[in-house]
């Protein structure tokens, strides 16, 4: 048994059973093991991007790593935006980076990085391998360390010759810790229950596992037992939304809507969330989103164990069953006509299979989505967590990798695709049950946005030339087509009805292609 | 005036023309200033590998620095690998990379990460602007770092505030510093001519400076002269080749060559070079390619003065005009029949226009290319200089941006060109008269003998899969159509020299795609 050989054993004997590469020469060892080592599915992407954005996808819906093979520090740099997604999202994800042979890399040979620098911009855990002996060892760290709650990319990184030499001590991999999340202080919930009890202006903003069903649930009952409004952030790793679940208002992304949202209140309980923060800043307008005179308190960190003190808390309330308002079950009608921004969000409500996945990085295309796909069945809505666009096509493939009896919706937009559209091959090449509807406006949209919101003088010709996509228009029925993934661009919402409905029911990836027109319809 | 437009003055004004962006929100002031400010062309790439791709070809071609313009940490880790090649060409590059404003920092909003650490493993500089007064004397210094002798990446990090700011104090930015490189201590030349004359064994390895017109031909003499063998390194940043030029052996890349064309070597003269080592460590083979009996000699090194140098080594051993052998002046006649990877290069060779810039990342499909494009005019050969694949067509791109009297040809290999496709649509909107002739293997086969060459137990399914691109197969004639690229796929030499001569003559951006069959005809 060799280095490689041994880091893939000791990762399959810790669960993981998916690695996501675009491998060079330094990682031809651990390639070769693939076959010699059973028990590790091998999935190509064609860059680095897509293999780190489907690793976040996998842990979001599998709850548990995938690793990533990545080729040296130019690799690693490449997989970077979404590792600092992930990292944002709280996804465990096992980077093994390949580095030169111990002994060469003094030689300063081309491809030579400081790799550890780039990983540690995004790891909560790196560490380089020293020898063979020591690699099961080091794995085993690794799935350990992004496994500790929330969860964390941890990078470990595997000189050649680590690799490929014979491991001396046959000893077994030591056995994969799995640590539970921290309990919360019992006080924390009693102060926490005293304030809700206090009938001031109270709020819970929720995240993390709060935003899956028991924490919903919950939540909703502590709400309506005390009177606190119950939000949600705006982005989450995994939200559990749809028919017959607890209605959920989101934090809205403009930073003057948000405010507004939060303006008369008193104190804000955080459950899981950060203090509530603008995604930029903007000239004359202040960073944090809560009034000043508001109090934040923390009833629980994703570092500790939400649901147990949601649960502590509708007891110290006494919270009984919640009866409140709850998303429809009806679907709506399928629209007719036209096609609009609206009417694709309604038709996709209407027509998503029950537990679909959303993959949403529909930018400005969703900003009503919340609004116009009330009805549709139960489903899991995955956002970008870090605001590096790029992710959403990655995780709608590494979602549908973890969850291969659900059904996937990419509803992306023209100019994030553009980032890392080479997914769309790895989609065709496993045969991914992922639908993309591909919003295409022609425009950085949101950034003719916010180039109004930072006060710059906007409107001359260069500028507006940079957040336009049209010249040439990207035709992105003929870019999936070329990487093998079945198209169309629908004209009619009753064309769209019928070939989303088509590509809902026949096996693997199908891309959409929405023309959408207007200002203020825009995808970002 | 505030701090974006005393940036963009004081970049103008130190000879700056081009700025290749994707920005983002925080760098919305930058981009207005484009209107208020005259002088700065932008050139928008829809990944940032592109623009940080063609920042290095502009360079390699203008010899002076463009500006990228890139969107906080992660837009700078998506154009990393280019930037670890431009590193590595030591072309002189400046990235502006926006930040949060300094007061937003502390808030860790989504995108906040440690940019410092991730700019620090690609640049030679590095530096966070503190406030608007203080831009232009930052953006004064980040361009003297870049053109720091021989040329390196510099980082100017900017804070929103600092570029909406008004700037107080209205001092013109101070001038950028041009320093030359330093000279060559006159004892190095006379030991090196000792060694010369001394009847051992000798070659000069040659890059930088040395392999363009004036160094290629001090070497040739000095060669000539001394019986020193003289040859190239295999990557080069601009190598000049072609009608009339000294003939250049040039190091091969696999490891075995490269050893048995250095094996009967005394003394290894470097000239710009450094000690010739293999891209990659193999088990049971030395990193180093010189035989240990082999002395290595400095003359010059890239931040030294090596065309002096050069000079006075020819002086100093006496050398007259150069008659030894030149590259052809007459263009090989049009290959016919059936389509192979010889008769491409050839055609290639046969239409050139002179003074046409080749940029090369053929890979595995490129391999003879020396051989098979003899005959061709002259022209510049620019390489993967750092080993991270996908930098062909964004090279391809920033060099005809520096050049629009000139044709780009861009030899790609498939898997190499996917990684940064969106070149494509860039070259499209600005109509640049680029001809890629992409080499359509369906593998990284460059990694199918890597996987041999290291010794890894190959030919498992799961090893083979990993580096096979043919399910699906990807259409790059519509990947290039989707992206506004006029494209086509020849099948016979007489089509591809029918196609190719209309692409040359027609302006704007062309794409033909070659079929490749057969083992060891592959491209990586």
């Amino acid at each position: 048994m060799n280095g490689a050989q041994s880091l893939i054993q000791t990762l399959v004997d810790g669960g993981v059973e998916v690695c996501f590469t675009n491998p060079g020469t330094s990682e031809m060892h651990f390639v070769a093991a693939l076959d010699t080592v059973p028990g590790m599915r091998a999935v190509l992407g064609l860059f680095e991007g897509v293999c780190t954005g489907a690793a976040d996808g996998y842990a979001r819906m599998a709850g548990k790593p995938a690793v990533t093979l990545l080729h040296l520090g130019p690799g690693l740099g490449n997989g970077l935006a979404n590792l600092h997604n992930a990292r944002r999202a709280h996804s465990p994800v096992v980077n093994i980076v390949g580095e030169h042979a111990t002994y060469h890399i003094q030689h300063d040979a081309p491809l030579t990085s400081d790799i550890q620098a780039i990983a540690g911009a995004v790891s909560g855990w790196v560490h380089t391998c020293r020898d063979a002996d020591s690699v099961a060892a080091d794995a085993a760290a690794a799935l350990a360390a992004a496994l500790q709650p929330p969860g964390q990319v941890a990078t470990l990184i595997l000189p050649a010759d680590c690799a490929w030499s014979p491991v001396g001590r046959a000893t077994p991999p030591p056995p994969v810790p799995r640590p539970a999340p921290r309990p919360v202080d019992p006080a924390t919930v009693d102060q926490v229950a005293r304030i809700l009890r206090s009938g001031q202006r109270t709020a819970l903003l929720l995240t993390g596992p709060a935003v899956t069903d028991p924490g919903l649930e919950l939540a909703a009952r502590i709400g309506q037992a005390t009177g606190a409004r119950v939000i949600g952030n705006r982005a989450n790793a995994r939200l559990q939304r749809g028919a017959g679940r607890p209605v959920l208002p989101r934090l809205p992304y403009p930073p003057p809507q948000a405010r507004a949202m939060l303006a008369d209140l008193q104190h804000l309980i955080l459950v899981g969330a950060q203090p509530p923060v603008a995604f930029f800043a903007y000239p004359d307008q202040p960073s944090l989103l809560a009034p000043p005179e508001c109090t934040l308190h923390t009833l629980a960190t994703l570092e500790e164990d939400i649901l147990a003190a949601l649960d502590a808390l509708a007891e110290a309330v006494a919270a009984p069953a919640y009866t409140g308002p709850r998303y429809p079950a009806e679907r709506p009608p399928l629209p007719t006509g036209e096609l609009t921004l609206e009417k694709v969000w309604r038709s996709v409500a209407a027509l998503m299979p029950e537990e679909a996945i959303v993959s949403d990085e529909s930018i400005t295309s969703g900003r009503n989505a919340e609004a116009w796909t009330l009805g549709a069945p139960p489903h899991d809505w995955l956002s970008v967590m870090g605001g590096a666009i790029g992710q959403g096509l990655p995780v709608a493939t590494g979602a549908a990798v973890a969850c291969p009896d659900r059904r996937v919706l990419a509803m992306e937009a023209d100019g994030s695709a553009m980032y890392t559209l080479q997914a769309l091959w790895t989609q065709a090449r496993e045969g991914l049950d992922v639908v993309t509807v591909l919003f295409n406006n022609g425009a950085y949209a949101i950034l003719q946005g916010e180039l109004r919101r930072v006060g710059a003088e906007a409107g001359g010709p260069k500028a507006g030339a940079l957040l336009d996509l049209t010249a040439p228009a990207i035709d992105w029925v003929a870019l999936a087509r070329g990487m093998g993934v079945p198209a169309s661009r629908p004209t009619s919402a009753e064309e769209f009805n019928r070939v989303l409905s088509a590509a809902l029911a026949e096996p693997g990836p199908h891309l959409i292609e929405v023309q959408v027109k207007g200002p203020g319809s825009g995808s970002g």
